[in-house]
């Protein structure tokens, strides 16, 4: 019985975690205790002329975090045996930040936000910190988005106690960069709606764990609270009410928002399912508009779909994908298309006639629609995204450039690399943040969630991004993303629903796989613990007792 | 593909359902509009001295949330057609309360407070509420407990349109009382903290859906943050900080705050298992602390059990149980007893050689032990409560008066009353709020949470309360709860976690059972609507598309 004595005892000696999320690529650290200084300054090297104004704000916010958060070390004492050791460690009086040379002031730097919306292949984030044992600090980078990426990374070395904001592990030396360059959340603000504060909220809790998209699944067949220019009755007559809308400045204040924190933000507009909203205003180009029962005519209520097969729809939609493209500075465009219920064109009379008329199949039409909406996007100087169905179940011969998002299962990545297609990782086995919260349909007693059970931070951690690829196809692999489906989750949980746990794909498409779930738990323990101090409902992954005990609650402890 | 168009055009019809939760015993309503007076006020008819102050206080909250409260109909023009009707309605100028001749002003009535714990069996909840079309309102109950429920009920009665506080469907007629007398919310604030202000909120909470007992499951293995008179090294050395402690002074506030909301506080001290934290100070009391591997002596970490067959160990719990009984003003006691693992004891050197003294089995020292404290509990004036493994698996011989809470299945249920012993259901598999959030442990990927899936709000509701008993046996069935274990809830998502779907209990054993969830969903969307207007996070149980179209998102709609 004495031998858990041993075990406790080291937890009690236990050093705190270097609560970096997510984990460099290169990390060194020393034993040196430092402290920063009490008029601790972030300074640029260069003059400041040749600082865009984005990446100034940036420091003042991390400067403000590092005087704000008050983020103990997850350890038993909370630091305290490491008092002495803090009051007397050497100071830290400054980081400075430099462009490598070259990037350096002769020419002109591009901003935070010029880098954030450059596309996927035309940013880079790398970055390199080194914080000496004697008191100086220097992060360099080749663009504003690295030395920004950079900056988050200072601002998680660092715990407080008694007023003073130290680590333990000086000198600290980090190379970095990105495995993936894409790294996002979707949210749905369609299911139930989220006022820009909540957005901006998130976005800037994404932006402390690098992930670089939001990918805004902005509307569905639920709600339309997107204002489009042109289409304004869409939002007039489908929004849940006129306050829940996003106006075009709701949208630039948004954009702006997350390009300063090095998001770009790809918008989507799910076509032709997902779409019975627009009936309220255009009833001529929804096929099966509420039909019911709904089961029939769709995977949830309520049904409807553009009419895909009829020209003035194919008009239509094109003109609203148009005017959509100039409101997202985004590379990027998504135009959806999971889940097209083939019942619901079977019934639609006016669907059935435009295919006679044409002598397509309904996958014909379906080609030529996205053939069409596709060149609107290429038009606005975008590349496509759709959901895997479109090249998968339907077979549409989408452009190489297309990108494609796999969120049935994992098991299909494998197939959407056959086809040469670059894609993003979303599969519902792993990613879904909504699933294992019940069923919500109204009358069913039993009634599990569809993708039952529960994603876990340790499972969507665990995850290979390539298994299911060849080596040859490794290149097409552009990253991945954790989604948030909002039938049962509005601002009063879409904190807690989403972090700490979105956090796990973050590094795991920023540092690479196979990170072991054990020695990752302290440090998103701290992610968790750092996040609610910064004002985000982050949950508890467990009692505080186990996240003060690295390992105590591990399986086999 | 009209015959959805009649669908639709019924929801736009549809009227506002009456958000009243849980639903009256007896409830007419008619189809008269109504609308608070600007000047509307609730006063008694009897002389202001014999009105209790917690009386007078929770008519002002009433009166407040009158005013405050601004939920919409949940209807698609959420109750814009009635806009004229509203306008031109008559006017409500006042509520009357007044007590039953029996209890009227010659003799002294009892305060909220004295009812809310005056015990199960004591309490008369009753009332009669009757809102006239012609603009009168009167509200009687034979106690302030019975008023203060009708007060509640009123509260719901109305919906906000233009500034109007309005119902469509006056004179309304009540007459109503609980099924069950016990109706509770268990809540552990021992693997993760909760400040005073999140327990307020969650009494407030509990009391607008006439929930009558806080299960308070103050302390466990984790950390022990009650600061117990003459135990204070407890929580000195086992609270997760000096913070995170109720003091004496936090109790009375919650026990006092709770009382005037109708609603008794049922601590629980969890013996003898789940007390490891108690070895920080009493090292002395507790076997196999902290031993690892904690899966072979707990059913979670970290391990710990009271060493129930040391006559010193009896002897500090029952001065640690009669120190705690003076805190807590409720009749009831929960000395807990659930999880006792075997092993601990096999390994613990003092324990095999108490047993050896004694010549008793470990059940038998069990016994003992329940028997030593529970008289110290009934020694206070109170009724001990144990988790279901005292009687069942221990075969412990409890008092009579012993009331038993079944958790770990309702198939237990029958076995509790073939002893003839009162029960609470609390069974994991209908009202455990916290499963489904996925396994905890932390290097588990694929671990699912032990009672998966997530109990929905649907599953609770259906629950049969009798099921298990034999008709002798159902006076036995005191009424049951919901219940949040908080390893992975804390203040972040306290709220969402529980809100509405703890309300799906608070109807079924006020009401009874027998609802349909069919014709519930619309009444609770309600309930999560107006907590949300009160500070609740409650969350959205489903798109607001659904929310605003009674029935549309059932199964078969």
């Amino acid at each position: 019985m004495k031998s858990f004595l041993s075990v406790f005892s080291i937890f009690l000696l236990f050093s705190p975690v270097l609560a970096l999320w997510p984990r460099p690529q290169k990390l060194t650290t020393g034993s040196t205790p430092l402290r920063l200084a009490p008029h601790f300054s972030i300074q640029f090297s260069d003059k400041k002329q040749n600082v865009p104004k984005d990446l100034q704000d940036a420091v003042r916010r991390t400067a403000q975090h590092l005087k704000d958060d008050k983020l103990q070390a997850l350890v038993v004492d909370r630091g305290a045996s490491s008092s002495a050791e803090v009051r007397s460690a050497k100071t830290l009086s400054s980081l400075t930040l430099a462009f490598n040379d070259a990037s350096s002031s002769s020419k002109k730097v591009k901003s935070l936000s010029e880098d954030a919306t450059a596309g996927i292949g035309n940013q880079d984030e790398s970055y390199s910190l080194q914080v000496s044992e004697d008191g100086t600090a220097v992060l360099t980078a080749n663009t504003a988005l690295g030395l920004f990426r950079g900056l988050t990374t200072f601002g998680q070395l660092w715990y407080e106690l008694d007023g003073e904001t130290y680590t333990l592990q000086a000198p600290i030396s980090i190379e970095d960069s990105p495995k993936y360059p894409y790294r996002g959340l979707m949210l749905d603000t369609s299911r139930n709606y989220f006022p820009v504060p909540d957005i901006k909220r998130t976005l800037d809790a994404m932006s402390w764990v690098k992930v670089n998209h939001l990918h805004w699944h902005v509307v569905d067949s639920q709600s339309f609270p997107l204002v489009v220019p042109g289409f304004e009755e869409l939002s007039n007559n489908g929004a849940y009410s006129s306050d829940q809308v996003y106006t075009g400045k709701d949208v630039k204040d948004i954009v702006t928002y997350a390009a300063a924190r090095g998001i770009d933000v790809l918008v989507e507009i799910d076509t032709p399912g997902h779409t019975s909203v627009i009936a309220k205003s255009h009833p001529e180009h929804i096929a099966c508009p509420e039909a019911s029962p709904w089961s029939q005519f769709a995977n949830e209520p309520p049904a409807g779909q553009l009419r895909l097969a009829s020209p003035a729809t194919v008009n239509f939609t094109s003109g609203l994908i148009k005017s959509m493209t100039s409101m997202f500075p985004s590379p990027l465009f998504s135009t959806g298309g999971d889940e097209i219920n083939a019942n619901c064109y079977e019934k639609d009379d006016q669907t059935q006639s435009d295919l006679n008329a044409s002598g397509q199949t309904l996958d014909e039409a379906l080609a030529s629609f996205v053939g069409a909406t596709h060149e609107v996007v290429r038009g606005a100087g975008k590349t496509p995204v759709v959901w895997q169905e479109i090249p998968l179940e339907h077979n549409v011969p989408v452009g190489n450039d297309t990108i494609v998002m796999v969120w049935i299962s994992s098991q299909h990545v494998g197939a959407v690399a056959e086809k040469g297609l670059r894609l993003i990782h979303a599969a519902s086995d792993y990613f879904y943040l909504d699933c294992g919260g019940g069923g919500w349909v109204g009358n069913n007693i039993n009634g599990n969630s569809w993708c039952d059970p529960f994603k876990t931070w340790q499972k969507a951690y665990s995850f290979d991004p390539l298994n299911g690829t060849t080596p040859d196809q490794e290149h097409l692999v552009l990253g991945g993303q954790q989604l948030i489906w909002t039938e049962q989750t509005g601002p009063s949980n879409l904190d807690s629903i989403v972090w700490p746990r979105a956090a796990a794909s973050a590094e795991l498409f920023w540092s690479g796989p196979g990170g072991d779930v054990k020695s990752a738990l302290p440090r998103l323990h701290d992610v968790a613990y750092r996040f609610i101090e910064r004002g985000v409902r982050a949950i508890p992954l467990q009692p505080r007792w186990c996240a003060l005990r690295p390992g105590a609650c591990d399986i086999d402890a």
